[in-house]
């Protein structure tokens, strides 16, 4: 039996210890599942003979030296930056470790250590990073195996709600971190760079500079500018593109909505707002609006945003029920983007029969043979239920089968590293296809300018 | 002879020792006037007779303590962060301690020491701080003294360029640290408090709410709001006050063609623009802008901001040559905010014979018998010269005028303070009279809603 611990047993957790206890038995796997919660762990073994439940606190040193050593690969669904002291256990003990995390500069610190004992730390192993890097390096590589150059690569991946589910005026739902979302964009202006030139959007302009994605099959969507498009940039050999765009996608529509709550200040997460418990949300609103002892709230703000009559814009902030005297916000000491989570989440939470979806959408343009030619590439995963969501199994999956390709031998690259090379991205892409995570590509019409 | 150590020689120094220069026969003063610079101090003392000019390095703890234990009382015009060594060696030698500046914790956690040794540590008694907060006190303790309850108080401060000079079509010159001006209002949301509710105005919002103040013989200014209006709130007894609010002056319609760079995203300060040291202007302006192949730069821009063919915001633009392709910015690794300042200095520097100009504006409301009444106090300084500046004026004057109070034993409230006292504001707003600092009071109807 070779062992695998799995640390951390939330949602994210789900479908990856699926498909591993799926394997136990042709693969000879036992897994550990530890998590603070003792029940969590038990929920996902589901009594399966091949696994066991731990109440595993990493905090508890000897506990968790124990249980890594016991190990014979460890993958960590931990939170980032509580990988580390898991990584540095892994050294000690001479244990391969998969994470689905950006790598950290601390994570970074331990290549040479990785290097010296044999040892693959393979990280951003999930859906973005993850999915985003393998299905990027294979087009990207084909490309440059035919003598192609690559000229523009843009890239877009969202997570929303599916479509037989999408029933708001937003066509959206929380499928994650709901913080993230009211957060998306902020801390600096989103860099890329377009047709040699680099190019910085301002957060309050943010929403409002989309470029919209057609996907067959599922309609129009529309996708906004990353805060950094360039880090992958020296990575994926893209040092000489004119374009590099990377983007979040959203149903069109939702950023120009979403965009009203930028230039309120809704979203600002730097200060409290003063008795916010108490605080009704048309209070809240009015917090952002002029004062005026008769005009209505309502009014004000359509004045400020200048929202007409008639205006879609209009309904959706109705449907948030953003206006009612009688909901009481109940955080305390809250800032602006903790408010307007909660509000949102009364409206956004996916409900019991609900299902999310995730969407990812690739251009790459190139030229060979003095012509300009693009790629584009396209996948949505759809989620079985609330348990096994497109989210869980586009971040799970991938990291699930990454694990038994370094068990058997398949990925031999020691070091700590992310997805790029052939012998991860061709085995893991071609068994994804196994559970509905497809990648359609085609040849369309170059779409850059030069 | 008292002796008078004045610790920083800069440009918000010469009137400060002026006056004291002119009084020292009379009052019986010696100066020492020390910088960094030797040449900057000698140039202050003028060769008078009762002035030492001295190089120090306020690092070198020797000279620094060697020169405080000289002294009679200490001024320290240094940057606010560099006054705490010069304030814990004037406890140690027992000497009383004047600044401009904010207090910051490390000056307060000195309040105990100094009241037990009978020192004073006056802070805030330049400009803005300082002049305010005289001024400010003594109409509330009039308002207070009849039997006045004070419902309204609006404060607003602004350093501008003179009538006589003001010949752009921003009416503005930048009479002090360009920088400040360029970051104005970064950090977080505006607070105040209006009609008994709390208001916050978001920075992509704030240069779009403005207040109009007229000031006869000067014509009409606006007011945008600081960050925080609630600051002395609690110290000017204004916890019950319906409407709290401080903000900054400018001439009429600045804000709203400064609301052009904030959408841009020109007042960034937060990254570093790649190869800003070989960029031209124009390729500055194009780096906030969509790309396109064949689409000018200045119809870009106009059609992001929505400017008119006709519109005056677009020929502010033009003023300062912001679409020049052979101008170069020159700065290594600058931010946006860095870039924009370097711009703005090309046009906005005063020139050798240009004079400034500083506004002040308070509004009173209160309630008395039953009636609610207004009392507006405007003051306006015209500086003479580029050396004796209004600025300089009116930051130095009450720093000298407090500090000669003091030696004269006038103040005597001991501990870290700012001027919130009758003994402070009454003899130091009546001797400003003379050097042209007058506040014009009157009654005005309420403005105030409720």
């Amino acid at each position: 039996m070779r062992n695998i611990l799995i640390i951390g047993a939330g949602r994210s957790a789900s479908s990856l210890i699926k498909y591993l206890l799926e394997k136990s038995e042709s693969e000879n796997l036992h897994l550990t599942i530890g998590d603070l919660s003792l029940e969590l762990a038990q929920k996902k073994t589901q009594n399966h003979k091949n696994a066991t439940a731990l109440a595993l606190d990493i905090f508890n040193e000897t506990q968790r030296k124990a249980e890594i050593q016991k190990a014979d690969i460890v993958i960590s669904m931990l939170p980032a930056h509580l990988h580390i002291e898991v990584a540095k256990d892994c050294i000690t003990y001479k244990k391969h470790m998969v994470t689905a995390s950006y790598i950290s500069d601390a994570m970074q610190s331990l290549d040479a250590a990785a290097k010296e004992n044999g040892l693959i730390f393979m990280n951003e192993i999930g859906l973005d990073p993850g999915i985003d890097h393998l299905s990027a390096m294979k087009v990207l590589d084909e490309i440059r195996g035919k003598g192609g150059k690559v000229i523009l690569f843009e890239s877009f991946c969202g997570g929303l709600v599916a479509p037989e589910s999408d029933n708001n005026l937003w066509n959206y739902k929380f499928t994650w971190a709901p913080r993230n979302v009211v957060l998306a964009g902020q801390g600096g202006a989103a860099k890329f760079i377009q047709e040699g030139k680099y190019k910085y959007i301002p957060y309050n302009k943010l929403f409002r500079r989309t470029e919209f994605l057609e996907v067959e099959g599922y309609g129009r969507f529309e996708g906004y500018a990353n805060r950094d498009s360039l880090k992958y940039r020296s990575v994926y050999g893209l040092d000489d593109a004119l374009t590099v765009f990377r983007g979040t996608i959203r149903r069109v529509g939702y950023s120009k909505a979403w965009d009203m709550f930028v230039q309120l200040g809704m979203t600002d997460d730097s200060y409290v707002i003063d008795d916010s418990e108490n605080m009704s949300y048309r209070e809240f609103v009015n917090l952002f609006l002029p004062y005026h002892p008769t005009d209505s709230v309502e009014i004000k703000l359509r004045h400020q945003l200048k929202i007409d009559q008639d205006d879609v814009m209009w309904d959706k902030l109705l449907e948030l029920d953003l206006f009612n005297p009688n909901k009481i916000i109940g955080l305390k000491n809250a800032t602006p983007a903790q408010i307007l989570e909660k509000i949102l989440t009364d409206s956004w939470t996916l409900q019991p029969n609900d299902k999310d979806m995730i969407v990812m959408y690739h251009k790459f343009g190139y030229e060979l043979n003095g012509e300009r030619k693009q790629i584009d590439a396209t996948m949505v995963c759809l989620g079985d239920d609330q348990t096994y969501t497109a989210m869980a199994k586009t971040v799970g999956l991938p990291v699930a089968m990454a694990t038994l390709q370094i068990l058997n031998g398949n990925i031999k690259t020691p070091g700590v590293q992310l997805p790029l090379n052939k012998e991860v991205y061709l085995p893991i892409l071609k068994e994804l296809e196994e559970y509905g995570v497809v990648f359609h590509e085609k040849e369309v019409d170059y779409k850059g300018y030069k």
